[in-house]
């Protein structure tokens, strides 16, 4: 059986553009030094060990692509220096990387449990993502959703047929 | 004021360890391609115009890491050949995804919308992430979220001082 989402094209998929972005070696290691509230370049690479050109790239390409933005500073004594804080597009790949944690956790942690855990401000418990659908319910399992080509979507083909034209 | 995260170690960081397998180009569009039904080898290269070579490291590697697995088919008179399904290491990560989706119809659709959308399978209503704690509350933003060391957590330093040591 063909799948149908041969019919369509992916060159304008969001997924591949987020991965872009995220997908950059150390990208969303730097995103979450910044959302644990490590905003200082020699304390992010004081603590992840990314290399100084490479980390200076990648603060380069956050503040570029809006997901951060610059903030100058001074320590007593020291020239002015910048931290780096999550814009709104930033803050909102939260989710993404709770998302991320969570499976990470899942599969990925040590025997003695995760590094890093979340809580929530309010009560405490630990916080997670959830897959909800816009009329409110609960969607259990990837089973209970279904790919569809969206607004933007286009065609491959005018025709349709895969192997059609090349 | 010094961030606490940095009397962390981030060694046994589960993010850092899913990016390692996500965060290698084309990773996540393979399974994009899966979660969409797109499951055989020539399918996959035809749309997504992934380097051969490529995308069979990709596929071997994601199998390796246990998130596919390979499965017979025949067309035909021709001759086996295998296709890749996700195993319940990699529907887990449909959660990742989706939230990777919402942020990227978000912040880089094009003006049309996006190209790709999700369908609730009992309502039909879009499907989306949302952040929600263990005892049931809905979490409306990252601010309500606090990062804390988890079980597995490492202090960088005996003092807890980040410069004592190197």
């Amino acid at each position: 059986m063909r799948p149908a989402a041969l019919d369509w094209s992916v060159d304008n998929c969001t997924i591949a553009r987020a991965m872009a972005i995220l997908g950059e070696r150390w990208t969303v290691v730097v995103l979450r030094e910044v959302f644990n509230g490590v905003r200082r370049f020699d304390d992010m690479r004081e603590r992840t060990g990314v290399p100084r050109q490479v980390l200076t790239n990648r603060l380069a390409m956050l503040v570029e692509e809006g997901l951060l933005r610059r903030e100058p500073y001074r320590e007593p004594g020291a020239r002015a220096r910048h931290e780096y804080r999550l814009t709104p597009k930033g803050l909102d790949l939260w989710p993404v990387l709770v998302a991320i944690l969570e499976w990470g956790d899942r599969y990925l942690a040590d025997p003695g449990g995760p590094a890093l855990t979340t809580e929530h401000r309010d009560c405490g418990a630990r916080v997670g993502v959830v897959l909800r659908c816009a009329d409110g319910h609960d969607v259990a399992s990837a089973r209970d959703v279904l790919p569809r080509p969206g607004p933007g979507a286009r065609p491959r083909y005018a025709t349709g047929m895969a192997s059609a034209t090349s």
